[in-house]
């Protein structure tokens, strides 16, 4: 029976999925597996394009009569639009069409129509125009007038679930009616049993996505098909989510992205944006394109939240932990419909039989966020790792220690289930190898006389990078040997492509070369789920493994049946028939394809993950700092990151990931923050100089490290997805660096010299 | 063992194919069969597209920076190029590249570059300029200074023949340097056998196709990626010939054919003008659009050749062929490389054991011919149609009489091996019946004593519409019960696209309304090998019937998983998963695929044809005509047109087929002409004033009819081609029915009043 129906249990939610199970399954690549083109540093295969000019995002898609649309937005936090008067810009020369809360009825979401009558954050949407040009769209927007009565606003989390609080919709700020609350064991009786308890509230801050590429699209209408070349991370979903807002079958509806400039989680599913331009586009009987300007990108295009974690994590004098404790708010914005979900690391990271994690997703008067690379796990982890120091240095144990102390092989602690592999304690070795702990490391905080204080620290990360269905290849071999890879993935520049070719050269026995990929597009590929939770290279390898299996059969048939040969007797490798035992009979691919009637396709998709084991991505970085104490100026000197993603297939993109992770990480750390304004809700950090993004000139040597461990179990290539951990370590490793070098313990950040500074007068005060 | 290699001889020369067996195949739809959606009288699926104008067509794919492209040609019909100075062209503003024969040395087939220093028809290329607009391209044609050398010329095919003709080429004007000589037994002892023998010579005309869309293509680069938006018949073909030319491999090549407005056999395979526009865009890095105007569209793209047929054909008294010879000259242009087919209707329509044609590709300057709807049948069935009745005539038989004496079953008729099956005597017998052939026929030709005659006429067909592989198609449902067929055949207007949906509405068991068709892109596609030789819906849909069949497989299996039943008790009919014995338990298709993870993907192909047999379509059409002896003007009263095409998947179609088949017909034979001027060689017909068309005033009454008969073995739905029969037997038909009324036999045509008043005049005289 290839089909099976699958209970799914998310967290209390049960649902049923009924998956194909794949006829055609690739054995798995064992650690002796021999390759010929797996584990190169080949570089991107599309890299040339991109940095030539010729890639083409959402923008560059140009056609005649194409409008351009601009979107109104509130300069109120919270608003009653009482009226808007739309009959000046209705009379700009090149002005096609206005959309306002009185003209479009159309749901965003269960919670939203894509214009609300009440405004409730700086930049919520208010009217839309499309016009033949920018310039004509903006003059329109300034043209219209719109009369709000301002509402009370809240911003701050803690603040808005107080009694009294002003409500950013009627049914009250905590997503739900009540905080989610999760866990194992008895957290009072692991409090009570502990013999130290180390309790801290840490408040990580707002960091932005900072896609390079604006969020957008380009919509266009033939007949009753809708065509929108988005800017996304997810063409399948933005697909479905346009087929239901337009009421139209999925097969009249086709998202197409080739290449996108950044998205890190806020490119997933629908926008307003594709609602806004596709009516526009229908009403005008226009092409219309819509993308943010940079003051859009960065305030309502989506963000890691703030968070405020209260931390009390119990512990025996030996070190084993007794009890983990959060309590998080989080700052979830206007439309949020529940918590992220900082209380995933405390309740997997470590052995513990008592933890109890409690989530607050707090609604107020800013846009909503979004995930973020590692969301989650990047908030929660900057508490508990620093947590975990603390209660090492409390208990008078290296933190190294502490944490293999409470090491465990179990994804699901309550249930016993093993992960497929942990490679931590390999990173564990390896880093502090590196980075030369014992030697480095100040036992006693801040015992560095100074005045340029130096010290070490390290951070651990978890990730549930397995992937899974739905994942689908084909592998269509033409005529004359060349072969395309065909999967409606979508490749955000992590390298997919690349690792795709690579895998069905291997798989097929074809030179890396003949490969070409065509992914992003929902009209005729076999569907990709979508690019988050780095599931892509741990999902999609094995379908394109599949898919060139399938295919390399079929070769091999077909080469049977022209040399009138047995198909066992067969091999293909490097793009030739081999015959076994004579290999004067051997022939090219070429040669065989030329004699057929038409191409042979393979086709491949992924099954379902084994139900005995979890799936995680481990890791841990390790920095030097030095923190000079009297202008308050932390220098990160050096970063050693060893990650465990299971096989590399291409190890020079796994380095390229940690870079970037390294980067991301540094920079929400150390220098990205985003300020609001108490008394009027706007974004004071609304561009590139207010909103500091590192660059490579504030970059300290980095040195990326791969656990050299092929994942037995997770998939038939042994992969784990590795793009979202390299940011999770990095903060709380650069805070216990700091708290190594000055004895001062950061619990809120970026660490501005001001901050910084006014930490240590407070400490020697 | 799914693969199969099979030895291929064609016209005596052998090859061989490695050709896929379908693991799918759907049984046979026998005559019983009870249909939901095949059958009926559905309207074309994308015809509210094409009358609204919103259909896409080559010119309407806009980019930025798009230049365009126009062609200067020869004014000589034969010349050397002795000089090209562009300087004063490449100085216009906006030119951004010119071509000649000096700077691309690019070949176009294996007897022709692109661009060649000897021109050899009015019209050969001779320099193409690519420019911001059209004006600016023309204004630089004129600046282009070109010294011809004259050399002399010939367009007559007899005379090109004669020693001390003209050389087209200095291997000589005999295409291949003899004629092709096939046929059976002993024609000149079946000639000595005969008790009667009739000999004409019958010259046919040139046809043109006259696309409504003229020939082109927008071409564009990415990188060293190449996308060709055609106005083709076969994007597969133009993909395979780009890549060759420009020595790409083909998975860098992409060409798209959304719709096309017309082709009848013009748009097979790639034109000079894809190797242009795609040279220019090269070196230009712009893309580029070169589209023919009327004057070349009527000149340079092809059309049906004059063919000069003497014919001889022997019988005994009971009117038992005893022989049939023809020796045809085929006015192929400069650069044919054999002879069209007029002999193939010699060979193969009547019974007869000594069978003998001569045919000769004559090499002239004008340019060359290309296939048009049923290339050689249209002129060899206006000679063999003809002599028939004439047959009759002398031997006192009703020219029914002896076309049903000389039936035959076979398709070999050497090899004994039968047609699939052959509807031919009961198309004989329908339009008989509805013509009322026994009481409106004169016994006595042009004995209607005038001075309008009224006569009536018949014709036969033969065509080889079988199809055949590469047709692949893969049947993706989406998850909300919705269907896409996917199959890169070429839709030019005559239906492939709605009847590719109601098969698989069919096959699949799913509302027809819910069924999209994608097609004519050779990325992601499965491959259809060209729309020619009325192959699309014989090879097309037995492949869609077995992705769907797959798909249905799928989806039972899924149901059976998730209702916990077995497959076997499940069914899936009008979007309904039923379950047998228990309708209570039924659930829609589109509850199932909501619970799936993805698509469900089922994909399906052509197998060969039957080794058995051979499959032909048939037909017969009879007109009624007056002929007013005092005007020569011919008038047809009306058509009765029967045709054998096995099953008719929706038989409006087929009528729509029949109804475009007799207009063509119609002008062929009665007001289509292409004149040449002898002395400079122009084409004296090359717009639609001079060269006339018919239009719908000139139509006759019109009869379409379908035998009912389905096919048991041309393939798996029993459908034969249709698209090029029904202009097959218009001609001989006018020409027999002008014959009865008049008693003059035309050998040339088209009867124009001037062409039928002087034979009257001859015959009183």
């Amino acid at each position: 029976m290839p089909f099976v129906r699958t209970r799914v249990e998310i967290e209390g939610h049960v649902s049923y999925i009924t998956t194909e199970i794949p006829e055609v399954e690739a054995p798995h690549w064992g650690p002796d597996q021999k390759f010929n083109v797996v584990g190169q540093r080949l570089p991107r295969i599309d890299g040339h394009n991109r940095v030539t000019g010729r890639a083409t995002y959402s923008v560059d898609y140009k056609f005649p009569g194409l409008l351009t649309c601009k979107v109104l937005r509130s300069p109120y936090p919270h608003a009653r639009i009482m009226d808007i008067d739309t009959s000046a810009a209705e009379k700009v020369p090149g002005v096609l069409g206005i959309l306002t809360h009185k003209n479009m009825d159309m749901r965003f979401s269960a919670m939203q129509r894509v214009f609300e009558p009440v405004v409730r954050y700086v930049g919520d949407e208010v009217a839309a125009v499309a016009a033949e040009d920018e310039f004509a769209a903006r003059d329109a927007l300034d043209l219209i007038k719109v009369t709000y009565e301002p509402l009370p606003f809240v911003l701050d989390p803690l603040e808005a679930l107080k009694a009294g609080a002003p409500k950013v919709h009627p049914d009250g700020n905590l997503t739900g009616g009540k905080p989610r609350v999760l866990g194992r064991g008895d957290v009072q009786k692991g409090l009570a049993e502990a013999d130290t308890v180390v309790e801290l509230t840490m408040t990580v801050p707002v960091q932005t996505h900072c896609c390079m590429e604006p969020h957008g699209c380009t919509v266009k209408w033939d007949g009753d098909e809708l065509t929108s070349y988005e800017s996304t991370q997810t063409v399948y979903l933005v697909q479905r989510a346009l087929a239901s807002a337009f009421n139209l079958p999925r097969n009249k509806v086709r998202v197409i992205m080739q290449y996108v400039g950044g998205g890190f989680g806020s490119k997933t599913g629908m926008d307003k944006h594709s609602l806004i331009a596709g009516e526009l586009a229908r009403r005008t009987a226009r092409p219309v394109r819509l993308h943010a300007d940079r003051w859009e990108e960065v305030t309502v295009k989506g963000h890691r939240p703030l968070t405020v974690q209260k931390v009390k994590i119990g512990a025996k004098k030996d070190g084993t932990l007794t009890a983990i404790h959060l309590v998080a708010y989080i700052q979830a914005g206007a439309y949020a419909t529940g918590p992220s979900n900082p209380g995933g690391v405390f309740r997997e990271m470590y052995a513990c039989p008592n933890v109890r994690t409690e989530e607050h997703g707090v609604r107020v008067n800013i846009h909503s966020t979004r995930a973020m690379r590692g969301p989650g796990n990047v908030e929660g982890m900057a508490a508990l790792e620093l947590a975990i120091d603390q209660l090492g240095y409390k208990l008078g144990m290296d933190p190294m220690e502490i944490r293999r102390k409470n090491y465990t092989p179990y994804g699901d602690q309550a249930a016993n289930i093993p992960y497929t592999s942990k490679g931590l304690l390999e990173a564990y070795d390896m880093g502090a190898k590196a980075i030369d702990w014992t030697k480095n490391r100040h036992k006693q905080p801040g015992s560095d006389p100074g005045p340029v204080k130096r010290g070490i620290g390290m951070g651990s990360l978890i990730w549930s990078g397995g992937g899974g269905p739905p994942s689908g290849a084909n592998v269509v071999l033409d005529m004359d040997g060349t072969v395309t890879v065909q999967s409606a993935f979508n490749e955000l520049g992590e390298g997919p492509k690349t690792i795709a070719a690579m895998v069905c050269a291997e798989e097929l026995g074809v030179p890396y070369e003949s490969v070409k990929v065509y992914c992003g597009d929902t009209q005729g590929l076999p569907i990709d789920q979508a690019s988050y939770g780095s599931r892509v290279t741990p999902s999609l390898m094995p379908a394109i493994r599949n898919a060139a299996l399938d295919a390399r059969r079929k070769v091999l048939q077909a080469a049977a049946a022209f040399m009138d040969l047995k198909e066992e007797d067969l091999v293909l490798e490097k793009g030739v028939i081999g015959v076994k035992g004579n290999a004067a009979k051997n022939m090219t691919l070429q040669k065989l394809m030329s004699s057929l009637t038409h191409v042979i396709t393979g086709t491949g998709f992924r099954g379902p993950n084994p139900s005995t084991h979890r799936i995680n991505v481990f890791g841990a970085q390790f920095c030097e700092v030095e923190v000079d104490t009297r202008t308050g100026q932390v220098k990160i000197l050096r970063f050693v990151a060893a990650h465990d993603c299971g096989r590399a297939i291409n190890p020079m993109l796994v380095e390229s990931q940690i870079y970037s992770g390294l980067y991301q990480g540094i920079g929400y750390v150390m220098t990205e923050e985003r300020v609001y304004d108490r008394n009027s809700g706007v974004n004071l950090s609304s561009n590139y100089v207010d909103y500091k993004l590192p660059t490579s000139l504030d970059s300290p040597s980095l040195t990326p490290m791969i656990v050299p461990q092929v994942d037995m179990f997770s998939n038939n290539t042994g992969t784990k997805g590795m793009a979202e951990p390299p940011c999770i370590p990095t903060a709380p490793a650069v805070l216990n660096a700091v708290y190594n070098a000055t004895g001062i313990m950061f619990t809120e950040f970026p660490l501005t010299p001001a901050r910084v500074l006014k930490a240590l007068q407070e400490k020697r005060a």
